[in-house]
């Protein structure tokens, strides 16, 4: 990877993802600015509240931090996360169907969301933490997907500089608390599960796969939960 | 253009150009669900009322009207069209240069909102008014931003079958009056003006080549202006 001190934007979503990303830019860019989507899922204070944590423990200026509402997801619906009549599927191993928590082109949303405030910015890398272990059946968690997606901001956008950036997007999950832990990234304010926000449950497909990543590095995950299901 | 019964998805902004291609896509599908994108533009209101009264003037049933609060992208500013600050531009002719009524990726937002939809509904097409006459600065308004953004739709959903439809890019302002005039549609029912929202200022980029396409035709615009500098 170039080495570069401009401006860039990391998507923090209140995961552990996002968060070892953010520990990874931070050893590349002289300056972050964060954005955090709010797209009314079921645990979305808790996420916003792991968000604040996070800005503080790395002194993020406020002007470079961004909280944007994007409710219209829930208004669209269609996925587990936003509508409360869908059941949030219960994790039952690799799988390449689509999971119940798909929002219909989510990633899409998020990114454009974060090109336009790069425009604005004038920042020229998008990092955001997207992985394929973490969502086998997500069409847009696909490196193909990153890659026509550089393609399209090189054709619609008038600064024609900006690029997406996916360090983690063939990581394990353990190899992501690793290279957080690397980086002594605040894994404590980190928020996984997609069903609880006062204790993670365990068992959804989310909470599953962080504690098999802490459970393959044979080390404890800073969180609480009801059930570890270990 | 193959014929098609489904249902399609038309992005009714209330402008002209938007209502022409659904007055075509009418004519080709047999069910449409019309969406319109409030992203807290100055004429915003103005622009909902002709949306109302187009789709009161078509019989949409209310489940396939949707309006989504796009506000966001004035929280991330950058254009004359939502932040008060940066003064709309005069038309000063066709150029390449970018106008500052430019709303940084706009587009990609508007038509991720419509895929997102279009997944919900089973819809297969969306039909968008992107002119390039109507923005020849507008880096998103070009046909070989569709093409990508369609190869982008492919990789990025989970049905995969969804394409988004130009049919007035190539078209010059006068061919578009002509297309609505063929198929009947409400043109005292839009609104283009950027700057004002009781009669059109006649003199922003947008009211200039609107006026230019009637002026072509000899025909009157059936809305009013203050001033229509011909």
């Amino acid at each position: 990877m170039v080495q570069s001190n401009n401006l860039a934007i990391v998507l923090v979503s209140g995961g552990m993802d996002s968060l070892a990303v953010l520990a990874h830019a931070k050893s590349i860019h002289q300056k972050l600015a964060l954005v955090h989507l709010n797209y009314g899922q079921k645990t979305s204070q808790k996420e916003r509240l792991c968000f604040d944590k996070i800005c503080d423990h790395y002194e993020v200026e406020h002007k470079y931090r961004k909280v944007i509402d994007m409710n219209f997801l829930s208004q669209i619906g269609g996925s587990s996360l936003t509508d409360e009549q869908i059941e949030v599927s219960i994790f039952k191993g690799d799988s390449d169907e689509i999971p119940s928590s798909y929002v219909p082109f989510r990633n899409t949303h998020i990114i454009a969301m974060a090109v336009s405030w790069a425009e604005v910015m004038g920042a020229n890398k998008i990092y955001i933490g997207a992985n394929e272990e973490d969502s086998p059946g997500y069409p847009d968690c696909r490196p193909s997907y990153y890659k026509i997606y550089n393609e399209l901001i090189k054709e619609g956008t008038a600064s024609a500089n900006i690029t997406i950036e996916t360090p983690i997007i063939h990581l394990k999950k353990s190899q992501i608390i690793e290279l957080a832990n690397k980086h002594n990234a605040p894994l404590e304010y980190t928020w996984s599960c997609y069903s609880r926000s006062d204790k993670a449950c365990g068992v959804c497909d989310s909470c599953a796969l962080r504690l098999r990543g802490f459970k393959e590095l044979n080390i404890k995950d800073p969180i609480d939960y009801v059930n570890r299901n270990e």
